[in-house]
């Protein structure tokens, strides 16, 4: 057998599993808290036991011997330094120019590449899911923050600093809103998760009447976007208020993708498509409405397949992309 | 001697002149007056007049022979099909659906391929131009509207019908200017030659002190963007501001480009050009401001080398790219 080992780091928790390269076959998928406060050594030794397991179980289950894992691809928020596996600020890890690559492979003995966690999840998705074999894909990733990642004629497309595809930190209002990044107007700044919560609490401030003070309760600052997405999906009127801006937003962010990179394939992903089609309708009939129309035809607009584990399972295909493995 | 024309059409006037397919020399660049008005088949006559009279002027000049033309490189406004060399939709030009290779090849009896103006304007910059050999690059040409190109790995990205590269609508104000496209809020609206001529106009309307108002004279509706640089490099403050302006904007679009494609070049080409480092200078600064270190140390921004002229060496850069010639 041909395996490799996918780790997907996040700033709540990290998950791993082991593929065969051909990406058919997928064991032992298991994940664990971060807790990023016990510093970056402690979290690449817990990540190491945790592959130590996946390894074990997935022997367990295929009779697979240990030196049938070529390696491990790991995705990290980002920026970061693939060449020498470097993360170069991981603000939710409090990281800065850590060596990840080469603590986890003197940690495990093996082989690590690494890349952006958007960029991952793009890839897995273009691997074995909802953009499977298409030429360009544009991967856009909505949580905590919105990450993206660009597939050019079937590969990742880094850039010049392995920076490309931060489609959060592009600009949709030049005097907007306040992003974590420090500039304005940033598409993240108006709908990923915290900021869906925070035109929800604004609204709510405005406006006596919603559900989502039940749901909320006392303390509106937990009110968190799953709140949002349920509250609409119920018929709530602020909420779906709330759900109809944010696709206008996203849809716009597309639009622009449309234009610039006439994909193939849009694939959203992440805590955001919960919302699904209350979200992706509004989403798509935005994106048609800005964008041209050879560029929106040529596009379909769609929710990942593969869920939480799009990040892992890239990062076995980033991994395979670097060092390629028999399939 | 191995030789291919350049032609670049534009609303305005058509240019063509003839390059080795080394890039090193060229010979009989000329222009003429488009007059679309006259229908479309009556510019690719003349269209095949000039080739002809460039054709033989380079003869005259070198001693090649008619044989030594390898075929037609034409830039054309987009949207288009590359494929089957039709103009879309041309609204400058009145064309809908005009098989524009077609019709050229017949005239002239030569290969034709097709490309967009502002693609083939990127691809002349990265030939032999100010991002000569770079890996990625981002053009980004500036006048009536706002198009763009993308070089990624060192050729033209067109995406999946052609439409790659539409910088100029991509939308930074999600509530903003009508568009010529339709949409509301793009670069193009804010930032094109006529954009901002428009700003400076409503500028004008509320402040009564401006050399604008002598230069422009009674008529404010014939106001150009040339002038308002004039203005403002005669130090008027009212076109300052309006340059100002327009550098924040373009630099919110560069910062765009930065954070999705970190490229290794952004050439910035046109009208708007003329207006040198009063423009480029805060232009760079707002980059530097709203786009990720990494992808603003990676990246420079330079003004193009070619002038008028890379429309037409893009032009035989792209047919060479599609019919290899020996150098």
């Amino acid at each position: 057998m041909h395996l490799v080992i996918g780790v997907d780091l996040g700033g709540t928790k990290f998950a791993a599993g082991a593929m065969t390269a051909d990406g058919r076959q997928a064991f032992a998928f298991q994940s664990e808290l971060t807790r990023a406060e016990e510093g970056a050594d402690a979290v690449v030794a817990r990540m190491a036991q945790l592959i130590d397991k996946v390894i074990a179980d997935t022997i367990a289950e295929t009779g697979a011997q240990r030196a049938d894992f070529h390696g491990i691809g790991i995705g990290a928020p980002g920026p970061l330094r693939r060449k020498d596996g470097v993360v170069v600020v991981a603000p939710n890890l409090g990281w800065h120019d850590y060596p990840l690559s080469a603590r986890l492979a003197a940690a495990t003995g093996m082989t690590v590449t690494l890349d952006n966690d958007a960029n991952c999840a793009t890839l897995g998705e273009w691997w074995i899911g909802a953009a499977r074999g298409a030429k360009n894909v544009v991967g856009i990733t909505i949580g905590t923050g919105i990450g993206g990642g660009l597939i050019i004629d079937g590969r990742l497309y880094h850039g010049a600093s392995d920076v490309a595809g931060e489609i959060g930190h592009t600009t949709i209002e030049t005097a907007g809103r306040r992003c974590t990044c420090g500039n304005y107007g940033c598409l993240e700044a108006y709908a990923s998760g915290p900021a869906i919560a925070e035109r929800a609490r604004e609204a709510l401030d405005s406006n006596v009447r919603s559900l989502l003070r039940t749901i909320a309760g006392a303390d509106l600052s937990a009110l968190t976007a799953q709140q949002v997405y349920q509250a609409a999906q119920d018929g709530d009127e602020l909420a779906r208020e709330v759900v109809r801006d944010t696709a206008r937003y996203l849809g716009a962010g597309v639009a622009n993708l449309l234009n610039l990179f006439n994909p193939d394939v849009v694939v959203l992903a992440g805590g955001v498509t919960e919302a699904g089609e209350l979200l992706l309708a509004p989403l798509r009939a935005e994106a048609r409405r800005r964008a041209f129309r050879p560029a929106v035809d040529a596009a379909r607009i769609v929710p990942g397949a593969l869920g939480g584990r799009a990040g892992v399972v890239g990062a076995v295909a980033a991994f395979i992309a670097e060092h390629p493995v028999p399939a």
